[in-house]
């Protein structure tokens, strides 16, 4: 029997990644027979460290099956604060340093505190896809700033300054970006901090692909203020996915509002992978993970220029994480269409700009470059051939 | 430099546990050496079941660190519909089963599909805090209807037409209920579905004790409609807490809805504790689940009747969790009070009734068995000698 169905008005509003589609029907082209060449994933190909591993191995011989406290376990806490510590330089206290369930429980703690129905947050077009559905979620508002080449696909001072509205709570800025793989300068966050100071608003800075930069001195914003949410995952420079973890650094003043609204919403992050976790700072996984950094590089260093030499065009040097933001459209004018041609007729998988904005999105791709630089050299021959006919 | 914080107005509406500062000062008195008999932590003692960890082990010495898909590992979906046709004799399809970060995961998908801004969820009082947090984060409200000994703490087919109103969209149920330990009958259950189908409304049943039930024949919501949201876990009756892992059935209507929203909300539950899972349904595991219930039981059956003996009113007697929830209005008018001197003066940890409500919440406390006898008979010699001043 048919019944009419009641839907909450936001989920006209949440999009689902148009990447899992072609994810779906490139494992459905396998499993017909065909090969694909997957730079669509925005995940490490690497397994998770052997060192994290074998202490994962250790936490369930020892049995820690139970809860820990809801902000994390302290020892992991203070980890992460004595990281900060050894590689910036700076004493972020501790108690500060939320553990979560992923980078999307930090964020969510961080807008849930602070969104109120019908406020904004300014976030770049493209960024993250999640962001602005967290918002939604939350019956805010994302104002959504178109960035272009010319700022390296970043916000800047004078763009919050000129886009804040009496509306406006907080702005957002990631920094390696996703889409578009591309840093925040210095004296760009400095400024940013500045007017969004001046403005009574809080910055959210997404430092989640932090340690996977190259040929640049990294920082983190935790340097400059001791007054913005800082999200920072343990999935990508540490390659725990699956584990679902991250954390979140709060200002001193909301740490009692995240810890009430952290008890309500997930009681607590996955025990096994907090204990895992305490492996990821060692000296002997460091190397582990400086060396997939390095292959990283690599792998951009590869791609990048094959790409251009095709006639992607990609004005910006992407100088972190693992992804490519490239114009298509000396090829096609809709990127989604070529996206869907690129599979079926040449068997790789890449992710159609529509999934990070609207500003221009029919315009882009997103290639991760997270698969060997054999399989990339095999996708970058079948490309070739395919724009032959485009 | 002192900042105006800038708080979301639904931080005002979210209380923290209670029983996490009792639990925060328990901690503490044991630290300076005394010993605290804990009554209040609602967390099986056991740590997960072998066979459980054994899969673990495997699942890490298999290197499966990756993310799942959104809806979760396809052998654990069809896992958990085959044990509802085991239980139940039940065709739940696999694909209206969503793997979720812990209940509480599936209690967010479900009421963020289901409720605008505005919108009311019927509840019970005394109940689950979370369930009326989860609806005030959406911007929903929750009508809180006081539930009495009279119809077992449980809402009632009366109770839901004569509270429902025009805003209404959902009720909630919770067999077995936290507090209360109490069950849904299966007469009263086909009558809150008939009262809520004609009203255009969703039920939303919480399953998460189910297994842990004494002398009753259980029963799923699921055999009576396909047309509820139901939530589950493995952290009570299979005791994988610390995993964080539950599940959503949901109805087909609303599972393309739910998948769009967990890709965002959440991206995957931990993957690790989903091929843990896999081993929770084994025969080998059950006989130690089932074993350890059998222990729940002898448990209430000590306590119940020693605390009723001592003064506590219990008018009803649970029959599932792992809960009591006792009347303690002979002792003290105001039982937030009682609890922190029991535990000041006694060492004797509990909960107070203001965790789970308002109604009447000043005359009751939560008793949690889980932990040994020798435990409890410990904590009942205290309290007898601390009610003798009381």
């Amino acid at each position: 029997m048919a019944r009419k169905i009641h839907l909450a008005q936001r989920m006209d509003d949440i999009q689902p990644f148009h990447v899992m589609d072609i994810l779906a029907r490139a494992r459905q082209l396998e499993a017909e027979g065909r090969s694909i060449v997957h730079l669509e994933i925005g995940e490490p190909d690497f397994a998770t460290a052997e060192t994290i591993i074998q202490a994962g191995q250790l936490a369930l011989q020892n049995r820690h099956t139970h809860y820990t406290p809801t902000l994390g376990l302290p020892a992991l806490r203070q980890a992460i604060a004595d990281d900060y510590q050894r590689r910036f330089s700076i004493q972020v206290p501790a108690s500060r340093i939320v553990i979560t369930p992923g980078a999307s429980g930090a964020l969510h703690l961080a807008l849930a505190v602070l969104v109120n129905p019908g406020e904004e947050v300014l976030m770049a077009d493209p960024g993250y896809p999640c962001n602005r559905h967290f918002v939604r979620l939350l019956e805010g508002q994302s104002r959504n700033i178109a960035v272009t080449e010319a700022t390296d696909y970043q916000l800047t001072a004078a763009l919050l300054d000129h886009n804040w509205s009496d509306n406006s709570v907080a702005a957002m800025l990631a920094s390696p970006s996703n889409p578009t793989g591309t840093l925040v300068t210095g004296p760009q966050m400095q400024a940013m901090i500045e007017v969004v100071d001046a403005r009574g608003g809080r910055l959210l800075v997404d430092e989640i692909y932090q340690g996977l930069s190259y040929g640049v001195d990294e920082f983190s914003c935790l340097q400059l203020t001791d007054q913005a949410f800082v999200i920072n995952s343990f999935s990508k420079y540490y390659g725990m996915t699956g584990w679902r973890l991250g954390w979140l650094v709060v200002p001193e003043a909301y740490v009692d509002a995240v810890d009430r609204l952290a008890q309500n919403i997930f009681l607590a992050a996955p025990t096994l992978s907090q204990h895992a976790a305490l492996a990821a700072f060692s000296d002997d996984t460091r190397l582990i993970l400086d060396q997939r950094r390095d292959e990283f590089r690599r792998r951009r260093d590869y791609l990048l220029p094959e790409l251009k030499a095709m006639g992607f065009e990609i004005p910006v040097t992407p100088q972190g994480a693992f992804y490519i933001y490239a114009n298509s459209s000396r090829f096609s004018q809709d990127s989604h269409v070529f996206v869907n041609q690129l599979l079926e007729q040449a068997g790789v998988a890449v992710t159609p700009g529509i999934d990070f904005g609207a500003f221009n999105a029919q315009q882009y791709v997103r290639f991760a470059y997270t698969r060997p630089i054999e399989v990339l050299e095999e996708g970058v021959k079948r490309i070739r051939e395919f724009i032959k006919n485009c």
